[in-house]
């Protein structure tokens, strides 16, 4: 597999705040806009999709370890089997299968049972890899099974990104700040 | 792994009727005593049990696959996370793992969350294989990750006795019939 | 995949014996009249053969696991790149990935390269695994990958067919004696 | 697994020239001098190392596959079975496991057994992977098995940091040209 593509910073739209219902693994709310300054791995997955059991979710957890300055945050984004996958049955799975990084329930969403955070971040299907940079713009959108070299190169771009002197941020990104991204 | 040990036939217990509250693929009530005289390769799993999901399940498909002459058959004895598994749960499980066989779920028991089949048949936990000959009478009890070279081995050799003529058989198992089994 | 097809006792041809130049994990020379009453896995490789070393050599160290009265004999069956696979590298390979089976270099043949036993079985490649029954008869010959769990089924049912009481044997198979195979 | 810790620029030794007697998938002598301003990637193995064949070859054709402007290089530091794993055999090795990134035969050194580069490398064994900044520095020293992910991060942060504008780097690193690096 050939290198996931980052989208380039000053053409990167600021990734929409999560709307959830209830959190695991995690007391209270957790919101996007408390993670800022962090580079988030946003894993969205569906616990009887077995793709997502088999690979997605082991991938972010191995992410969790190779970088532990990165927020790992699972978005439980059921669009079917609904009544099958509710927060009991979720819970269970997270405890069985061992997954300690916060776990959001994605909110009912008004399309066909698509939930709202997976319709605002206009993902296909599960699993999807969100990558979102210190500042808080999507630069990667990854669908399926991405391989761990190329994961794993785009995460530490970000985080090398992050870390790098604010002088070598192009002025043009400027537009970004905490509150928001200025086109 | 060396091979698994059967357990030779005039010394196989008979296997307990299965006690189940609803079957998937598969219309009405599917008995042991229906598959008299098949090789049955019964596959006992919790669809939240990881071990399950990565080996034991796939592992029944291969012998599916392999044996069609067997009758693979799946029960579903939760004794843990009980809300979380429900058949509606379930169904969903095995619509998204592509299983195809037919599964039965265990009946609640009088024990503390220990179903009732899975009481019968003295199992430690899930998954477990058990294999029962033509006759009706357990020959394998695996509890864990049976490697598959020892598992072919042993449904193979079920399956040889099962065609093997009448006149090779011991006549001490001749005290074995669908009612029960005479030591 | 389905089962591997034995082929009846009463077709199997006599296999021939090999021809073999020099012997590694075994003195002497070892003929495949030495191990007449014993089933015999005979696994032939090359040692740069990537589907060899990857899928054909392990598969064999299982079977000499799980079966312990089976004989796995490995012959080195050389092919191309004569030079690049000598006997002196053949043991290097040997020691470096731990295969404690007899390995038999098969004999240089007229054909273009293809050494002598593997054309006498006419092999079409590496990794080919034949099975012999305990009578000297080739019963199984399959080039490529087959899986362990239909490996582990052939192997059972010609250990079985080994230790059934003569009687159950049809008379047909009288032919069969360790000097050849009456029609 | 962690991440994996780069050496940082200003403490990393540069890299010696490797010394070796011949090259595959290369025409005429490929020095590490030529690859000066690339990320090297210089995989240390050994033809009949089976970490090296299972483990690290495959990684580092990832590698290649992954980062098209890194240099993948092979090194063949035989340090044992010297007769079994000569350039003979290593060309039909090369070939028969498709591999077709530049490989460089590592010349024979005065110690028992080690050869030259393999030396001055101080390279503990195969499969060693050494990953060179683009200024000829030795950033990273991995003996055994670095998963996927902590590889991909490495080699993509020295990938950045050779693309970044030439004022983000410390004066300090100054010390360090083609022809030494001073502290």
């Amino acid at each position: 597999m050939s290198r996931l593509n980052l989208i380039p910073a000053q053409e990167a739209p600021l990734a929409p705040e999560w709307v959830t219902t209830e959190w695991m693994n995690h007391k209270g709310t957790l919101r996007l806009a408390d993670l800022r300054g962090r580079v988030v791995a946003l894993h969205a997955f569906q616990m009887l999709c077995p793709g997502c059991v088999s690979h997605g979710i082991p991938q972010a957890q191995r992410i969790a370890t190779t970088f532990p300055d990165v927020a790992v945050i699972g978005l439980h984004t059921v669009f079917e089997h609904h009544a099958a996958m509710t927060p009991v049955s979720l819970a269970a799975f997270l405890h069985e299968y061992r997954i300690g990084f916060p776990v959001g329930v994605d909110a009912p969403g008004p399309m066909a049972g698509v939930p709202t955070t997976m319709a605002s971040y206009q993902m296909r299907g599960t699993p999807t890899l969100v990558l979102i940079d210190h500042r808080g713009r999507v630069r990667l959108h990854a669908f399926g099974r991405p391989d761990d070299m190329a994961v794993g190169a785009a995460v530490a771009t970000l985080v090398e990104a992050a870390h790098a002197p604010a002088a070598a941020q192009p002025a043009a990104e400027g537009g970004c700040s905490p509150d928001g991204c200025l086109a």
